[in-house]
């Protein structure tokens, strides 16, 4: 078996592997990019059957990865994400069935042009190709990326975290059985069957050429070294420094809803603010309500001097707060002198994610809308919108803060490329 | 002067000396990204009457090019490509002119959508960052890839080839001067002061984050270069090894007026035709005419045993014509077994840049158009139609064979990104 003599070999011998797993899963994306949408459904809706009817050996796969992370004891945090019971394969597989109802994104006539000579010319939506996904410890991913992948005709290649590699092997055989109902190839979903973390580096280099784009999810650290590695584009976020800032003008009671939502509904996504900026103009009305609100909900403060004098249990804010991703129940907290402030802020600090303006100013909205660079700017809603299944995309395989191609929430459209097609009646050119 | 500090320094200093450049830019494309359409067209004009103030200068300037790419006895096609004259300085200015007139790219709403909760949300066309230029001997390009950056609000970093050095300079010069009077940072096109080649490697490797995007614009040499070495994404093709496919089904008049026109109105562009594929079951009727054509227009014909039947003037095509991008007036001529022949020749030997099915036949026009994965499609109209101009794209900064972010022309709206603005009224996320 091939995985088998994978597992056992050495460099060399894994490099060939790979490069050979590439060129399978780019001949595979050939056959996917040209496959009818009902093909593409047909092998979701047949994979998310076979994750339930296969519900017992997963769990009994987890149980292995969740044995061995004890025995090289893991934290709480990273046992939770790991672990798979029925609930949380019944909701892998209804993602499965969601993604399978979402619109085709191949194929979708994007723009049209009619020229005076009589060209009438389309720009409609192709697959990109073949998308690398290195992921941690999640084994729900394996299913969500490589589903999100195919339905945008796109092959992948799954690098699974070694914690999860079992769990992430049989949901991988699931989605395989699915490709095989669908007369699909089952290249067409790969992964890579090796724990050898040689193995990342070699997709970071693209395999080749096989691979067109690589997706990381996972902490900072895999990211970082994603970004920093990879030869081909990269689809992803370092971190999410959100700044949530309350103007002047902002009605305070909007302001504090949307701020303990924007901080506190969940403390672990890359959406929840980390920083609160309060215009010092209306600071004497707004900044003591919004410290004890924080206060109230659990929420640690550190602050500047003046959100220290707020309260006693303000601890104060140094340097590396305003760049901290904190993904827990704390907030930086600072003065600004008014939107220009806030805008200054936000792009000395910010991570270029997801930002937001509470004001009932239109027209200093407007300004923090299109000056700060952020993939995503709120006015007036939480920053915890900052989601593809919120913005109607279906879902996401992340969020990108790079400027090219994908930018925002990745859903299957971002996955998508596309293509001129020119329609004539024999014109040539003058 | 700084300038003459890098033409003199040290592979240290000049590193430094682009490190900083690079910086630069990327502090003067904050400003640029956020100009209003009015001021950025102001130094677009500004830069076109300076050009046309300056053309004796620059008419000096050119000459001193000229005659040390005699000295080095550069070619007749180089030196044409290098010349300028009274006309093609005016041409350039017109360039701007025309660019200046084209509808603002930044800004545009690109999406909108209305979720149930009430959130508005709109993806805006927002700048790309800094552009990387690398060019060669056309002195034009200083001033069509710097005026189509600006207008996208992207900052320029723009390496001329060594032979238009001083030419390249001046109309620089006009650029900044355009800047200026606009009230526009004059970091916004920098241009490489120098010639060594080493600044072309540290261009390659991003500057140190300052460059977003390289366009290499030139031969294939330049351009294998800048794909290989790259460390950032590259808007590019390779080569454009043009196919036109005449079906069975094809009305042979009109095969004939696009075939010529493909392959001979200018052979010297990427868009022109180098090899015709034809449909066996229609070759009793159309192959003798369609090669008699060619060569009675003047092109060499290189063809497959049944193309070398028809004449004796047609000589033998072997394994490398199908690969050769000729940009004169050759042509490579097989017979192939219907339109998936013609799919699977022109996916085995093409360039994915532009291809070109003939034929009355709606069904095999659109599967031609569906499963041949190139930039551009072209049913019934010439190849040479593969250009920005003819697309309404008024310019192009290239032409892309890439499957990220651009592909096809390049124009100012390729260049741009995008971000999200969400519009609420107090939500918060359950």
């Amino acid at each position: 078996m091939e995985n088998l003599h994978l597992l056992d070999a050495k460099s060399a011998d894994l490099h060939a592997g790979l490069l050979a797993l590439g060129a399978r899963a780019r001949k595979a994306a050939r056959t996917l990019g040209l496959a009818a949408p009902e093909q593409k459904n047909r092998a979701l809706l047949a994979a998310a059957k076979f994750l339930r009817e296969k519900a017992p050996d997963l769990l009994a796969a987890n149980a292995l990865d969740m044995a061995q992370a004890r025995s090289k004891n893991l934290g709480p945090a990273m046992l939770d994400r790991l672990s798979l019971d029925e609930k949380r394969i019944a909701s892998m597989a209804q993602s499965l069935e969601d993604i399978a109802a979402l619109p085709d994104p191949v194929g979708r006539v994007l723009e049209t042009f009619l020229r005076p000579n009589g060209l009438r010319i389309e720009r409609v939506a192709t697959p990109l190709g073949v998308v690398g996904v290195i992921f941690e410890s999640r084994p729900n991913v394996t299913a969500d990326a490589g589903a999100l992948c195919l339905k945008a005709g796109n092959a992948a290649i799954l690098r699974a975290g070694s914690e999860s590699f079992h769990s992430s092997r049989l949901i991988h055989a699931c989605l395989v059985e699915g490709l095989r109902e669908a007369g699909l190839p089952e290249d067409s979903i790969a992964l890579i069957p090796t724990r050898d973390r040689a193995a990342v580096g070699a997709m970071l280099t693209g395999l080749g050429g096989a691979i067109d784009v690589i997706v990381p999810r996972g902490g900072k650290n895999l990211v970082a070294r994603v970004q920093a590695e990879a030869r081909v584009p990269v689809f992803a976020h370092l971190e999410g420094i959100v700044h949530v800032y309350v103007d002047g003008e902002a009605d305070l009671e909007k302001a504090e809803k949307i701020l303990l939502n924007a901080k506190l509904r969940r403390t672990g996504i890359c959406g929840a603010a980390e920083t609160l900026l309060v215009d010092r103009a209306g600071a004497p009305r707004l900044l003591a309500a919004l410290v004890e609100a924080l206060l109230a909900a659990g929420c640690e403060v550190r602050g500047d001097e003046a959100t220290q004098k707020v309260d006693a249990r303000v601890k104060k804010a140094v340097a590396e707060d305003w760049t901290t991703e904190y993904l827990e129940a704390i907030i930086a907290v600072k003065l600004v002198e008014g939107v220009e402030g806030a805008i200054e802020h936000v792009e000395t600090f910010g991570s270029h994610h997801t930002d937001c303006i509470v004001t009932e100013n239109v027209a200093r909205a407007e300004k923090f809308l299109r000056e700060v660079d952020s993939a995503i700017v709120i006015h007036n809603a939480s920053t915890q919108f900052a989601d593809g299944g919120e913005f109607g995309f279906g879902a996401e395989i992340g969020i990108a803060t790079g400027r090219m191609h994908a930018r925002g929430p990745v859903g299957v459209a971002q996955l998508t490329s596309f293509k001129y097609l020119v329609h004539g009646a024999g014109q040539t050119r003058p």
